[in-house]
């Protein structure tokens, strides 16, 4: 037996033996040939036959996953249909008499290496694209088998250094229990995917593939971040009691679907979800969501090669108004394109910081063709539910009022047109540069509400990049400087009679939640998976309690002292 | 007669024709040639001729700027011996039978590609620097005449496009009168020369080189950031009697020179000087300064291929303080590496966010061999003067602990080692980071001073990089926002009995000081050219009035309003 510690990336149990999914044996001669054009011709079946199987992987994932997460297999179709990539290699095989691996290689590396120095966040996912299917062409040409994790036909835990987006699109929910891989951490694309699939996933443990062999008895434990190898029967039977507990917890989360969500003295606050597409509102439903806090358009924008219409963001809009119907509000925040999320039709410039750069409103009110685009989208959208609009990384109040004007000056011309147009659109911002909530004050006059962007108000105000490795130990949401700047916000919103909501990582997580609820936030958005489990939490705090905490939190030296406090306070180990 | 706008980089005013530099005709015809050795000979002369060249301007920025400037010539001289760079050019001219001249730019070239793309400031700059250097030996293989400022032998003022480090180190200002460029700002490296040398310059004016041709009469207002070419007999007569009234206001200034700096209520602030190396104590007494507010140690560590010796450093802290004396404070600000600035010799990882990245504070507490040799060096240096230490970029208190106690741990150790060591140091931290300044509060327990790093604050706390031209907007020191920050860091410092001092850019700003003299600013820390006309403008304005205006200005909306509503109080333009 041993034990290996990881972060827990999605909640549940899974005990199962192990599937190791290892990257197959690619390796190969470089040769010289006597046929270039058979060469050709076999480079030429390996493309055709990689593209039948991602075919196949993009069906797959679009009945199970939906349409965005299937986007990844278009992108790597595309790959496989591109000219630039495709014609070197076979003017390689011909004009160097090599066969089609090393063709395949050098070339593909020669791009993959080009697009991964740009520091170009886009160019660097392409380099990931060409990697991804370059090694499946490979495998066809050595005859080799390509794990496919769609194939798996019995029950398994996945043991991975790291899962590809196309490795969970493929993953069946029936056969995998569970994953746990050696990298990633909560906020990596494989820890979202098993919380969207709800299988269990324990991540970052640095050691897993080391460790486990292949059908290893494995139990990996995704409430607190365990994984057992080769457990002894009672162990089993232990974390068979936990996982009949986990489901049962499930089960009593369930019956507060449709309950709304007050405190244990009787306060009312707001659980909504955050959402990426139209696709993702039936998990809202599912999870008992009282709204939508965060809808980021940026999908919208992306894996496209020119901006969206009007009419395609009309549509998409309307449908998440209307889905929600006419009490729900959904909170829709405009374009935060630029910076690390680029978008290669726009050509922005290549920046040296790029969380402090050219984004978001920055870009958008420069660019205030395509902001005026989206702008008329939602207003044309309005009508059919209950839209809030906010702003992105607005850092001074000038730039709140340009955006509003804009805002204003597209409704005017829309009515002028004749078209309908809701009279009741609240108008907010997010509070993620530190500057607005310093002086929130200010900005409470001029908005409906704050919305508190934790992911980015934490790495400006402590200055740690949080995708950095180094400097990670620094993204504290409970640092005591985070805690007055949310302070500051809500009072500021209080005062003024608006409301002041989160839509970060924080609003969700269960040290934060008395602290916000003792705050005064009003509103909490998170993962739709969430949801529940925040509900039963606030369901047993009282308010009026956790008020009662606020000047002591406010006044600690740090972090840790925070989490020690409210531990202690609330009863959690 | 027309007139440019750019931005004053340097107070004065300068009247001579105009002397343009600019770059040379280097351009040339790729050819076969018959004797390669005889080539290879050609282009060793040229290196040859082009490193007596270096030599002598290097002399030169010796004598005239201090040792520090003079670096540049030595990593330009290092290039010139680099085989690394030399063997593949001659290698080219025999393997391909091509003229020097094709050789040079094309491996010259190969490696400015390859060091640009880099992604890292060093190697950026390495990239520069062959590029500069390149020129110099194609001009001599060319029979070219190379711009060298150090032969001008009239009065004029430069027109550039830009200047260079080594255009700047070669400038005589008996001759050179002042200079205007099309591109930089006030922070960039030719108007920081400008200052350091005193020569009226206006930066930034986008167009100076495209209007003025060569002998135009030229007025430079470094005062207003004006640029008047062709100007007739009455706008001569102006400048020439606004340059009497500065030279006066300068003599005026003067006078000041070993006062004490009181406001006209007779309230003491300190003045003291931001300095890089020992060198630059000189400028500290010919200005006035009471003090060294900020020493930076980066320049110790920089332009050498190992880090400084114990003994290094202690020679250098030791030189300023004996120079400074026993009362005149020196703050030291520990290694502040990393992010932008790297050494080549610590092999830091590349970053996407170097801003928001491992330096500082984070990597000596990582590093704490490095550190602790510092910290060695500099209480060893202790008992030669009043010394004041200082930790750069913390963010958290349990940083400043560690920190603090890796000092003692050192201070015990020389103790025991029977090293004398000052009892009196005082240990502050620089206050750069939001998070420090919201919950001052709490570090002004543990601290003796703050040092408000204002550059670096401003940029966290509006979330832009102000080196990034596209959001340089928002880089905004009359924000209301970072207004309230400074405050809440003196009150904070004040509650504990602690001095609280600024040392950024914003410190020798005339629309900052009558603001931060309201908010009770202890201690000014900026370029010693800066101390007098400071003196000057803290002796006219009374703190308590200064003071009345706190509550309104810190209530205001915007950056602009705030502007305005200082400039109609205390009668400024």
């Amino acid at each position: 037996m041993s034990h290996i510690k990881g972060i827990g990336a999605s909640s549940g149990i899974a005990i199962a033996k192990a599937y190791r999914m290892e990257a197959p044996d690619l390796s190969y001669d470089k040769k010289d040939i006597d046929s270039p054009d058979q060469e050709v011709q076999r480079f030429q079946d390996a493309i055709e036959t990689s593209k039948g199987e991602l075919e196949k992987i993009k069906d797959h994932a679009l009945k199970t996953l939906g349409e965005e997460k299937a986007e990844i297999f278009s992108a790597h179709l595309l790959v496989l249909s591109d000219p630039e990539l495709l014609q070197p290699i076979q003017d390689k095989i011909k004009s160097e008499n090599v066969n089609a691996e090393a063709a395949l290689d050098e070339t593909a590396n020669m791009f993959i290496d080009l697009f991964k120095n740009m520091d170009n966040e886009y160019m660097r996912e392409r380099a990931a694209d060409i990697q991804d299917v370059t090694k499946r062409v490979m495998a066809h040409l050595l005859n080799v088998t390509f794990p496919d994790p769609a194939l798996i036909d019995e029950k398994v835990v996945i043991v991975a250094e790291d899962l590809t987006p196309s490795d969970t699109a493929q993953l069946n929910k029936e056969f995998v229990q569970g994953f746990t891989t050696d990298i990633g951490g909560r906020t990596s694309h494989s820890a979202i995917m098993a919380r969207s699939l709800e299988i269990p996933a324990v991540v970052g443990t640095k050691e897993v593939t080391e460790t486990i062999n292949q059908n290893d008895m494995v139990i990996v434990d995704g409430i607190d971040g365990d994984v057992i190898v080769n457990p002894s029967d009672e162990q089993i039977e232990e974390y068979k009691q936990k996982q009949a507990d986990f489901e049962k917890q499930k089960q009593e989360w369930a019956k507060l679907k449709d309950e709304s969500t007050k405190t244990a003295d009787g306060q009312h606050v707001e659980l909504v979800a955050n959402i990426g597409t139209p696709d993702d509102v039936d998990g809202v439903h599912g999870n008992g969501g009282e709204g939508v806090g965060l809808y980021r358009t940026e999908f919208l924008y992306m894996g496209k090669s020119q901006l969206p219409t009007e009419e395609e963001q009309y549509e998409a809009y309307k449908a998440v108004l209307e889905s929600m119907g006419s009490d729900k509000p959904v909170v829709v925040r405009t374009l935060d394109i630029g910076g690390d999320k680029e978008l290669e039709y726009l050509d922005l410039p290549e920046e040296m910081n790029p969380f402090l750069g050219y984004r978001a409103i920055r870009l958008c009110l420069e660019r205030d063709d395509i902001f005026r685009t989206q702008l008329r989208a939602l207003l044309r959208a309005s009508v059919y539910g209950n839209l809030k609009i906010m702003f992105p990384m607005i850092a001074t109040l000038g730039e709140f009022r340009q955006a509003k004007a804009l805002l204003e000056e597209e409704k005017a011309n829309l009515k002028s047109e004749g078209t309908e147009v809701s009279d009741s659109i609240e108008v907010g911002m997010m509070v993620e540069i530190p500057a607005t909530a310093v002086i929130a004050k200010q900005f409470a006059k001029e908005v409906d509400f704050f919305s508190i962007g934790t992911n980015d108000l934490i790495q400006y105000t402590m200055a740690a990049d949080r995708m950095n490795e180094r400097v990670s130990y620094l993204y504290q949401p409970y640092n005591p400087a985070i805690l007055n700047l949310i302070n500051n916000v809500i009072e500021a919103a209080h005062a003024e009679g608006k409301w002041a909501g989160m839509c970060g990582e924080m609003a969700g997580d269960e040290i934060a939640i008395p602290i916000l609820l003792g705050l005064g936030l009003d509103e909490f958005s998170m993962s739709a998976t969430s949801i529940l489990p925040a509900r039963t939490q606030i369901l047993s705090l009282s308010k009026e309690e956790m008020a009662s905490y606020k000047d002591e939190i406010l006044s600690k030296d740090t972090s840790e002292e925070v989490v020690e406090f409210v531990k202690e306070k609330t009863g959690q180990k």
